[in-house]
Formats: structure tokens, C-alpha cells, sequence
């Protein structure tokens, strides 16, 4: 079932744990416990291309991974691991995160990156939520029920504001 | 099993077809025959919003949704179906998918879509196998190590071409 | 004659309201009292298909439109009603509204949207008035007239000001 | 009744020609033939503030207004008419048609302009139809119907491709 | 002499006056005292066009025009004076004055407007004097002079910061 | 009298001449031949301060300088010219030009280009004549008569196109 | 002596060659022989980590690097070794390079990337001339005059040009 | 041996030291003190000609030039020292230093200069480090040494923040 195997969610650093920590709440409004870390592509490439190396082995299903600027993360754990990579651009403090986001989507054919809006943290964790809820097991059978609830739950919250 | 779920690729136009026609010919490298269809969000909004509430009944695991300008087939799926969506920005005339780009990455918190490279559909079919790879399943784990084998063959074409 | 057709305001979300109010304001000042709404266009997309299904039929003659972001809420009402619909781009923490305009803006031809300015709700209140003042009615008319004198106390404002 | 309301189609230049034309085809598919002409904000300023102060009294409902670059026409007739204004952003040489968008939707408070996407005259037209069909006449009801049939054209066109 | 052709500074609102107080406060330190006013091209269009066709005959030499978002004020005076007007892009509440630049800037051929920076009102005013002091007569040289010996002042200035 | 006071058009390499013709051949649509030159602020920087430095006195009454990408040239000669200095932004083979645009135009406080549109070098060419005709001698009033001209001609045109 | 370290130049792939063989030209200008390699942080990290760290030891004193879009290898690269590492950003399909720029130019703190133009190979080779002719020793020296005869040059063909 | 060669850091304006003190910092993590004052490619043109031009005669090795807006310095300084000269973006008050990375990195071929992102003034003075210890003589070694240990430092730094 697919509740064993466990979302990651990394950064570049600490600083962007701001903005990380919504991906993180996201899941865990689903019951999803994520294992959290600061992996940088550039201060520590070799400890973040072993991250990504040994993530499907160590029975984590998606990785999650924030950067801003020139986001290297996202597009070099995507190229060492198999496993869906989901890009978070994270804005700085010039270009309003531009940068990152054309860093993190404009990858080469060969390597995708699941890229979500700048700073859209959240969505990054929903969407972990439907991929593991995608497959054809029980287990991903009662996520998806749990993201259809979710979804009704969107729906009855705006038509209260509306109201 | 994973493999009884399938891909759809949707797109707005046959004129994205060009553009939308590699993403299923990734999915086929990985032995995958995605649905293929016509689908405008602006043009057919009923049907759209029908197709996407009835494919993960139909068994349908992850869909691929190309579109370019105002493009909102992606977010507008995605906002009627637990599944994964993946947008793929297809480029027009003007602005070389710059509008393509944000009008299908920059959804609100609560409606994600795994947005890829401008006209990159080629990666959207690699990501669909990538989600279809993550699950827990005996199916899902033959598919990532298919993913594996064909990260080995990208680096051997490009050990080849700098020899 | 014209003034049985109102006007809809309606956006994705409520904090959009400081926005969008300004579009109710400039309708007041004309005598006309809109229907306001929040209708989100990826949280509750059947209700927002059924509102612009039923929009003119219930005697609403122009709908305008705010959102933010991936902004679907435009083109997706314009996409279901025959009605001239207005499109406000609604800034949002990041992009400065740039991505806003361009997903409203860029419609695919046989689908419209009269997009105003980045934040613009103001002039979307007033393009309404002047859609209201276009026909050939007696009630259009006066509307028409109304237009005039307000352009006329523009006019005097910016001359006060210069003196 | 709405049919003795014309729309006017002008532009810039006749190098707009070939953009502008779709604005005119597509009101000639419901039947609607516009006065068309070439009338330059730069070139021609005050012939261009005539045509817009007297287009409401010779029967115009509508006034279709192409222009690029620094494209000032549409926002300089909504100056001097209370009729609405549709803008269509021509691409020139460089830029690719973003200063003629910004330059035309970026309208300050008071004096909106319609704007659709760059070179999307067509959908200009199809505006137009949409006000003349947005009063409360029988006339603006009959166009109405013509718009709902036209939609469930395209409709149709598209359900076609996909299949 | 060149002393008895004025300068004069316009904008379109009054709210531009914090911006385009540099213009007045540069040409004061050349001993030259302008005209300012607001003139709004979309408010008081035939003001406007009456201000422009007077301005050479009525003594003034150079007209700098300030205005943001879609900003026509110098175009429309550049269309009817023959007159050198000097835009300047008044940075707005969004897009950070980019709507204001290009809006200023890319005329067409025929018509040039003098653009200076986004908010550049300062060096607008020495762009006046500058053209002032471009002329054959006597007043002019005598401005050429000031003009240099401004020029070593900023060279002092800067090299006494680096000391 | 104006007329013994010439017009220099410089750029920075031979190939922006194909852009920059336009400038020449408007000035001799008024009489006036220009001084042309070939002059890179990065290849010969001391020729070019000279350039420069000498041109007042020379009889130069204007410096049209155009180039492209990191356009520095029409800067730095304003920043050793009391004279107006008008930049011509030459579009290279990438980004279209918005590079040339913001090199030239966003200039420091104390130092000002008069900026033209992407490639816009016959507005820099009229712009000259508009400058030289801002003189307070006779020469300047026959030179501004000239332009008036030029602008009934302008209009003359437009209207024939439109008629 | 500086004699005896080499340039490397790297790409990420061989379809860069056409944009990256100017920088192997530029070098062979100054009687430098660079190592040339296909080297794509995506389909071959590890290697791409390998050669990053052996450079320096290898006798490597510059590592030119180009890629393109998410262009991770000149970041990578920095981020394994102590050697200075050129960027040059490849334009491709879409969005003219500016992705491929903003990739590479804004690295976070501690790990720089020296980043040339968009397409500007040329100038990474003459760069990496400089950086080689700027140690102590003799080699650097006399590597700094050859730089100085070729700058000699640059502006006697541009005088040339403009005589 | 390099030890004898140092770094200069320049700037347009004194109002640029809060960015580009970092640079000066950096370098001094490396014990090297570099000369630092400010130098305006337009205040000083001829000041900062002779600065170029005597720089590497001095003992210098590297230039930093940091510059905002409309960037010269960096390109200018480039023009006439053989030296390697590395460009900071200084972000102004507008446009968040879009305008300085374009002036500054979009140099034509012939004159490189080493860009870093945008306020990335602590990069320029880490690269200028590289750079140093580029060289084949002891001193080069020493201090490329010292990068490895710093970069060994970055990455202990980054997973005490992760741990």
C-alpha cells in the first residue's frame, strides 16, 4: 500500500523554511508525515547527489524541493533519482522570484521538474498528495478520496464567502 | 496494479498536437498508450469539466494537458479531478509562451498543476511515467526501474557525444 | 429599456474585494446597483459554469470578472455566457500582476475578455456603464448621457487641479 | 432597436490591415458591417479627436481601435467618447506586441479601454458583438441568440478535431 | 537669445508632482523658471491638443511631459508641436513604471518623444537645458557654459566621495 | 543662425548602419547633412572621449549616437558633451532590443540621453531637427516652419490612407 | 608559469557547440589550446561532479561552461571546484535566453559564476584569457601583453570602419 | 608570487557601498585588503579612463566595478585595462536591477565582463579570489587552498543546518 512510502521535502536553506513549512502543512492535513532537510546544490552537491540517490531506495515516493535564484535543487535531484521531483521557486529578494522559477521549469528534455507557482509551497504538498494518491493500490485509493473531500472542502469554504 | 491506470493527454487545440505528439511518444518509449484527445476548456467547457470529473473513474492515473495564450485547461482540470495534472505551456504566435507559462504555473493555493518547460511535452510524458513509477506496487516499482535504465541511456548518449 | 440588465461583480476570492470594489463604487455613481459575488473558478468550477450559464437569462447584461494569478475566472465565464465580460487582473504577492494580465489578456479567438489594467476595477465598473450606455434604447441613452458628464467633471477635476 | 448602432473598426495605420481585418470578418459572420478606417493618434490628431467626439451622435455603438508600440489611439478616443472602446495590441517589428499591450490596457482611472490580446482582432469583434448584444432591445436579444448559436459552433468544431 | 524661450513642465495629475518637481528644480539651478501644469491627455484631450498647438507660439521652447501606466501625454504634445518634448516615465502603483517607459518611448516614426528613465524627471530638466543651449545665438553658448561647468561640479562632487 | 551648427551620427559598430541610415536620411529630408561616424565606446574609448569632448566646439549641435546590447556609447558621450546626446537602442540578435533600451535609457540623475524607440533611428533624425528648431534665431523659426511641414504631411498621408 | 594551466571548455550539450566553439576560437587567438568537452549536469551528474573536482588538479585554471534554459552546469561546476568558472548562457527554442541567463548569473552567495552574455562565447574565451593573464608570474605577463596588442586592435578595425 | 597583486573595488556612487561592501568583506575573509573608491564612468569619464588604464600598471589584478541602472563602469573599465573586471548589478529604486544586469552582462564581443547576480556583490569578491588563485605560482596555490577549505566550510554549514 502506498502509505509507506513518504514524501521528502528539502531546501537550499534555511531561509526559505518560510516559505517550505506550508508544503510540510499540507501534507500533513492529509495525515502525511514528511521527512524534512536542508540539502544545497551548491554548498554540499555531493551529500544532496547521494540524497537523491538513495531517496526511492529509502522508501520516499516524491521529493519536494525548494530553491530561489539560479535553483539548481529541484533539476539536480530530478536527474539522480527516478522518482517524480516537485520544484518550488522560491522568491528572493530582487527579481520576485522570476529567476527561480525560470531556473527551476525550463528543464532539458530528459529531466522533468513538476514546477508549482513562486512561492506555492502548498500546492507543492497537494500535489505529493495526488501522485502518491495516483496509483492503483488500496492505499492510493483512499488518498484520492481523502483529495475529492479536500477538494468539496475548497468548494463549501468559498461558497461561504460568498454567501 | 499500476499498469491497469492509464494517461490521458488532452490538449486545446490540434494545432497543439506538434508540440503535444512527444509527450506521448515518451510515454510509448516507456511502453504506455496514453488517451489522446481535443479538449478546450474555452470552446467546450462542459465537456471539459465532465472529462476530468469522470477520469479517475475511468481509470485514468495522471493527465497531460497542453494549452497556450490564456491557458486554462491545465488549472480548470486540475480544479475537477484528484489527479495529477501536468500543463504543458504551448508557445504561440506572441510572446513565446511567456503567457503560456504563467497562466498555467502561477495557480492559487489549493489547485496545483506540475507545470514543465515552455513547449516541453516531451517531459510532461516522462513525468507521467515518473508518477506512475512512484506508487507502491509491483507495477509501479517495474516502471521506475524502466525510469532507472533510461537515465543510464541519457548519460551514455552524452558520454558518447563528448567522447 | 437598459435598466432592467445589471451588472454581475464577481471574483475568485475574497480577498480580492479591495480590489474589486472599486468596480462597485464607479457603478454607484451611475445609479446602478451590481450583484456581487465570490465565484472561484478552480474551487468551486461547477457553480461557476452554472452562473454563467444562467447570468443572462436572470437579467444580468454585463459580467466583470476578477482574479489573481493563473487568473481562470475571466475567460472561463466568457467561455459559457454570450454576455461582454470584463476581465480585472488582480495583483498578487508575487509578479506585480504581470502573470494576472497575461492569463485574462491572452484569450484564444472566439473567446473575449475586455481586460483592464493591472488592479484597474474602477475602469472595469465604468467600461460596464459604458456597455449598459451602448445600445439603442432610451434607457442607454440617458446612461450615455450620465457618461458625458461624468467626462465633462474629469475634465473640471483636472483643470482645478492645474490651476 | 440595436441594428442601426454601428461598430467602427480603425487603425493606426493600414500596415494594421492585416491584423485589423479579422476584427471587420468577424462582424460580418452576424451580419454586422463596420465603418472602417485608418485614423492615426500621432499623424492626425485632431481628426482623430473629431472622429471619436462625433462617432456616438452618427449612430456608432462601438469603436474598435488597433494600434502598436506606443500605442495611444484606443485610449485617446475612450478620452473623447462615452462609447466603449475595444483595444487590439498590433505586434510591431520589436517587443513583440508588449509595449502595444501595455500601452493600451495600462488605461488610468476614469477612462477605460477594452483590450484584448495582442493581435487579437478577432476576438475585438466578437466583443463588439457581445455589447450590441448586451442591451435589453429585441434587437441586442436576437444578436444574443446569434452569439449562443456561434458558441455552440465552436463548440462542435472542437468536440470535432478530438474525435 | 535664447533666454526669452521658455521651458515648460506638464503632467497628468497632480499626483505625479512629487516625481516632476526634479524637472522644475533642475532648470532652476540654470537660472531657468518653467511653466508647469497639469495636463491630462485622457481627462482634458482638446486642452490638451490646445495647449500643444499654442505652446511654440506662446514662446516656449521645450515642453517636458510627465505621465505613467499608459502614458500618451508627450506623444499626443509631440503630435501637434513641433516643438522637442521630453517624456518621462512616472513609475505607478504596479509593473514598477516598465507601462510607463515603453508606453512614452516607443513611438512611431514621425513623432519622437526625448524619453528619459523611469522617474528621471531630474535629468529631463537638464535634457531642457541641454537643448536650449544646442542653439547658434549668444544666450545659448552662455547656457553651453553652465551646462559644462554643472558637468565639473558633478566630477567634484564625485571625486571628493571617492577620496 | 542655426544653420552652421551640424547634426553628428555615430555608432558603435558598422553594422547598426542599416538602422541607423534612418537617422541620415531624415535629416536630409530637412536639409541638413549630417556628420556620420563609426565610434565604439569599447573598442576605441579614448578616440570616443575625444569624440566627445570635442564636438561643442566643433560646431556639433546634436550627437545622435545608436547601439545595441550593453549600449554604453550615447552615455558616455553625454558624460563629456554639454550637448544633447539622443540614443538610438539597435536591436541585436537576442532579447530583441530591451537590453539596448534599458542601457540607454535608464541613465543616472546628472547626466541625461534622450532616448528614441528599439531601432527607432528616424525619430532620433527628426528629434534633431526638432532640437535645432528650438532656437531662439531665425534660422531655428525656418527650421520649425520646416517641421510643421512635415507634420501637415504626415497627416496628409494618413488621411489618404484612410479615405 | 601560467603556460602550463589550460582552459577548459564544457557544454551540456553538443547541440551547444555551434554558440561554444567561439570560445575555442577566441583561446586559439592567443596561442591556447582548450580542453573541449560535452559535460550535461542533468543526464550525467556524477561525471559532471567528477570532472568538476579532478580540474584543478588536472592543470585546469578556467572552466568555461555553457548551457542552456534551467542551466545548471556552470553553478554545478563552481560548486566542486576552487577554479574561476565562466557561464555562457545558450539561447534556445524559446524565451531568447533570458531563462538560460538568469540560471546562471544569479547564484546565492559563496559560489560565483563569472556570467558572459547570452550567446557570448567569444567574450568567456577572451575572459578566460584575462583571468590567466592576471597571476604574478612571467607567462601572465606576457599573456596580459598579447592582450593589450589584441585590445590595439579591436580599435584600429573600428577605426578603420568609420574612416 | 600573486600575493603581491591586489584586488580594486570601484562603484558609480558612494550610495552603492552598502552592496558592494560585501565584496570587500569576502576578499578580506581571504586576508586580502582590497583598494576601494568611487569612480563614475559619467561624473568622471576621464578619471575613470586613467583609472583603467594605470590599473594593472599599479599592481592591480582584478577589478570589481559596481554600477546601477544605466551600468557603464564595469564595460568601460573592461574597454581599457587587460585586467579581468568583474560587474555587480547594483539594484536602483526601479526596474530591481533588471536595468544594471542587462548593461552590465550584455557586452559585445571583444570586451567581456565577469558578471554576478544582481547586489551579488559578496560573489564578486569570492570570484575575484578564484580568479587569484587562477595562477600556476605558489602564492595561487596557497589561496586556491584557502577556497577549498572555505567551500569545505559552506558545506559544514549547511548541514549543521539540516542536521
Amino acid at each position: 500500500m502506498s502509505t509507506n512510502r513518504t514524501v521528502a521535502v528539502v531546501m537550499g536553506s534555511d531561509s526559505d523554511w518560510p516559505v517550505m513549512k506550508e508544503a510540510a502543512d499540507a501534507l500533513a492535513e492529509f495525515g502525511l508525515e514528511p521527512e524534512v532537510d536542508v540539502i544545497s546544490a551548491h554548498r554540499m552537491p555531493q551529500d544532496m547527489i547521494a540524497f537523491g540517490q538513495e531517496a526511492a531506495g529509502r522508501g520516499i515516493g516524491v521529493i519536494i524541493a525548494g530553491a530561489g535564484g539560479a535553483a539548481h535543487l529541484p533539476g539536480m535531484l530530478a536527474a539522480v533519482t527516478p522518482l517524480p521531483v516537485i520544484g518550488v521557486p522560491v522568491p528572493l529578494k530582487h527579481l520576485d522570484g522570476m529567476d527561480s522559477l525560470l531556473s527551476i521549469v525550463q528543464m532539458p528534455a530528459g529531466v522533468p521538474v513538476a514546477t508549482v507557482s513562486v512561492g506555492g509551497a502548498r500546492n507543492a504538498g497537494l500535489l505529493a498528495v495526488r501522485i502518491l494518491a495516483a496509483g492503483a493500490d488500496d492505499g492510493a485509493a483512499a488518498l484520492r478520496e481523502k483529495m475529492v473531500t479536500f477538494q468539496e472542502g475548497l468548494r463549501q469554504a468559498a461558497l461561504d464567502k460568498g454567501a
